[in-house]
């Protein structure tokens, strides 16, 4: 075998431990080093020897990691780390806010480009394999519609806005598929579907001591943006169940896109995850497009990326013979 | 817009008709030609407009081309056909033969590297987009097992086996995938499944004058490779309702990878094709794979390829900035 490439992590929540996770799994690489914001001794990695170092030391670390794997959050992490770090690193992120990804990709495309770097920003499952899906389905099927269906999953964004409601003491929030448009999609009827059609909510959330529950539940289901367009389903609980049954961070989707080849002729291709960990999968995610940054970068592709940039062929560690003979 | 694509179509099957039907979807491109072996004024184009030339035309129309879409068959016709195009043109074609891939990829290769041409082989659906997303499920999921059932569709060989068995006028075969397996394998439990728990296959026989139905059905289910190792119902029908009931093209089928990203959570990644026409379908996968063709064309990036080795981008009219801002 080939050198393993060298990874290292940046940030260890979730979704670092996830990536640590995951670089167990990929045989052709090493996991050199964990960066956080923590005292370094504060943090137990997943294997004893692996090393642990204070977010600083990344500058005199550059000759040591093949890939930097940027696992801090959208709002505050990424914006700042992303730009500063593509200087010195090739890097792999998960920007999420849809938003502002031609920002960001132009923010860390200048100083990667400078420095030549690698840079994929955005990547994991939406944005990422989905985002993938929605491109390649759409070029296959020029004529007709892409949906998009999330959950079943706790949403982490609807799931904080349930606990700034005055009078809620903790809360999580279930984003659940409707069956039905779900079927009407899959029968290539190409329906308009509201945003109450496509999605309901459901919250479980316990009470601060005093609180009024239909206070509360009006609060909720009137709020603007995150509530008000869906049928939203409120349950009261205790903090013990919240505890007991609500830690799971199960997750999935759909990518539906039908669409005509002829008149007479549809045709339907549908993508679906279902996964029983959001953040381990999304750190597979990141660990597989750290192999492919790693040979963008071997073969002088610099500057930022997006998973639109990144043939299957890279994301692989087998040859392109082995490819051509196994999975044709 | 920028020019148009020059896209032509050698062989006028079901497959080359409907690469006619799948450029009429795509505003960037333009059919320039159909080459046929028959005689040009039998052959009706879709558009009126569209010119048609004997096969013997295609070495003194190089200049007029930009991407050759080779819509012949895998036993006779691209075997010859692929190697010697793709010294003249640009290629696409669907070779299907799985365990030649390797093979027929070099001997396109050699003459596409030496006359500085493009030339993808092997593209539709299976092997196409369901060989990518083995290749990139089974990157994301490495501790993991793919499965790949089929249907519910008509499958040409199978048909074509059945009407080589003695005492038979007319037959097709349809694939199913068996739904109790599918279910295991959604589960996530990675279950072991033999040939027969996986696939049932449903033939529909006319009869020649005076053939014994039950030594026809005993030469069926006992044929070695195609049925004997599935459970095969035999339904005898007449010649009426064969043509009546048994002509449509639809296919599908479905790509499945379970794997754990830890020894508790355990991920599935599902991808699924419902398809109105096969034929159609496998050609507008042609077509689009042409587009990603003629820019790895303009970007000097010569010889065979596969689908392997095309990023979704390359498969896409939107220019990254579109797609980042749209698609992420």
């Amino acid at each position: 075998m080939a050198e393993h490439i060298r990874i290292a992590i940046a940030g260890h929540g979730n979704l670092g431990r996830g990536v640590e996770a995951a670089i167990g799994k990929n045989p052709d690489m090493r996991l050199v080093g964990i960066y956080t914001r923590r005292a370094p001794d504060q943090l137990t990695p997943l294997e004893a020897g692996t090393p642990v170092f204070g977010m600083d030391a990344l500058p005199t670390h550059t000759d040591r990691i093949d890939v930097l794997i940027l696992c801090g959050g959208s709002k505050e992490d990424l914006p700042r780390q992303g730009p500063e770090l593509a200087a010195l690193f090739n890097t792999v992120d998960s920007f999420d806010t849809h938003a502002r990804i031609p920002e960001y990709f132009a923010a860390v495309d200048a100083p990667a480009r400078a420095n030549r770097k690698t840079a994929l920003v955005s990547t994991g499952w939406d944005p990422g394999v989905f985002s993938i899906n929605r491109v390649i389905s759409e070029a296959l099927l020029p004529d007709g519609v892409t949906y998009t269906f999330w959950g079943d999953g706790l949403s982490q964004g609807h799931s904080d806005a349930l606990r700034r409601v005055p009078g809620v003491a903790g809360a999580v929030q279930y984003t659940r598929p409707i069956q039905e448009a779900m079927d009407r999609v899959r029968s290539a009827s190409r329906p308009t579907l509201s945003t109450r059609e496509k999605h309901r909510r459901e919250c479980f959330v316990v009470l601060q001591e005093g609180a009024d529950a239909e206070q509360v539940r009006n609060a909720i289901v009137s709020m603007p943006h995150y509530f008000d367009e869906y049928d939203t389903e409120v349950n009261f609980i205790s903090a013990d169940e919240l505890a007991r049954d609500h830690q799971a961070m199960t997750h999935g989707g759909f990518v539906i896109r039908s669409g005509n080849t002829s008149p007479t002729n549809a045709q339907v291709i549908e993508y679906s995850l279902k996964l029983g960990s959001n953040p381990e999968f999304t750190a597979s995610v990141l660990v597989t497009y750290a192999r492919a940054v790693h040979r963008m970068h071997m073969a002088e592709q610099y500057g930022a990326k997006t998973v639109f940039d990144v043939p299957p062929a890279m994301l692989s560690p087998k040859t392109a013979e082995e490819l051509r003979a196994e999975y044709l």
